[in-house]
């Protein structure tokens, strides 16, 4: 018998993090969660570093695995092919759009949003405009590419809810602070509704929200401008020590 | 029987079309290989958008698939999983590590690298210093990483050659053309030459080089800013379209 304590999940509210959380949740797998300080650096002490070289939230432990799981979706993958098969097919025509679809988000939704996130939510507004424009060009083809897949299908890989929605949902969630309208996405929105209504859903963003943000706004909050240099991986010396970072809530 | 012309794979000479060459050719799979002059948009074409509505090469049509195949580490797993079980180990926690380090291409040496060809490859030098700065630190943290894995290991996920190594090695041939020095990579140095010599690598770079250069470089040649703006996803009426492009051979 596992306890909550012998499944651990290190992270903090990032989709990268949530997505992990929402299929826990699906599978009904018990966890504990512990928040690591992104903002102060915690992810690059040694201790840290022993379970993820590269430094990146989230970390799993799972009784199933000797060794501590890192990269979003490669634990999806894992969690999927151990406690399923729910959520990732076996085989065929179904496993192939999975994963298709999710290399989608892993290659191209993730690395794209997150990039307008540091044009938009963190490098100060109006500095590079080639690069606000271009990531916000990319964000926009990004959610107008899972609009148009959802137009016909009620999930993003066809008839079956997968681990290729759980990946994608955590990251269509900054659609309004991108400042796009979801009337202009009405299947995204629609399947983004879908998905809220969840109980899994419902119980990972209470657990996020109460377990992770409280210590997380904490420490943004207090981030210095040398602890926001190292999170975003910038030289001191560099020409992008003139530019100063802010962190929109 | 299958001849060459049931497995078409239709790309350029970018690292992710190679990636699927290597896979097959490591395999021993007959294929066939068709052009796409993404230089003059023809992946925005409704013939190509049918097989990859997300207009991205690499897509592969292969005999014991109903769909074509695109999002090319989707088709490594694709690959590996009905005609392997070489370089995709099927459980445990070898399996798990190749799955993770194939997860670090797709999220991060990727997207990474692909920001730093667009920044110091394609848009003209010194524009917007902060960005060339930001993605030259991602791309010199990613070799590092690539670096350190290999430090104490043969290959990538450990003691087997796997899709995570074919997925990552095409990308790190930017190095140089990224103004980096082998010599501070040694390791990744050592395991780009071993692979380097494997058969199926001269292989692959031969008919890229033969099948997809010499079409590609002219149709790069011939490319008009506006076949670039859509290329690079630029509106011609924001910000970016006062930054011209230059495309480096």
């Amino acid at each position: 018998m596992t306890g909550p304590d012998d499944r651990i999940l290190y992270g903090t509210g990032s989709p990268n993090v949530r997505k992990v959380a929402l299929l826990l949740e699906e599978l009904g797998l018990d966890y504990a969660m512990k928040h690591v300080a992104v903002f102060s650096g915690e992810q690059f002490e040694p201790a840290f570093l022993e379970m993820n070289p590269i430094a990146k939230v989230p970390v799993l432990t799972d009784p199933a695995a000797e060794e501590p799981l890192f990269e979003s979706n490669a634990i999806l993958i894992y969690l999927a092919e151990t406690y399923g098969p729910a959520f990732l097919p076996e085989a065929g025509a179904a496993r192939r759009d999975v994963m298709r679809w999710l290399m989608v988000q892993t290659a191209l939704v993730g690395p794209m949003l997150g990039q307008y996130n540091h044009y938009h939510l963190v490098v100060e507004h109006g500095t590079e405009p080639y690069s606000a424009a271009r990531y916000r060009n990319q964000s926009e083809t990004v959610y107008r590419h899972l609009d148009d897949r959802l137009a016909s299908r009620e999930w993003i890989a066809g008839d079956v809810y997968s681990i290729a929605d759980i990946a994608t949902w955590p990251w269509t969630l900054y659609l309004e602070r991108h400042d796009f309208v979801p009337d202009d996405f009405p299947n995204l929105a629609r399947w983004r509704s879908q998905i809220a209504e969840r109980p899994a859903a419902a119980r990972m963003t209470h657990r996020v929200e109460t377990e992770y943000d409280p210590r997380n706004n904490r420490t943004r909050r207090a981030s210095s401008q040398e602890s926001l240099d190292r999170l975003f991986n910038r030289k001191t010396d560099g020409p992008e020590a003139d530019f100063s970072l802010i962190v929109r809530a």
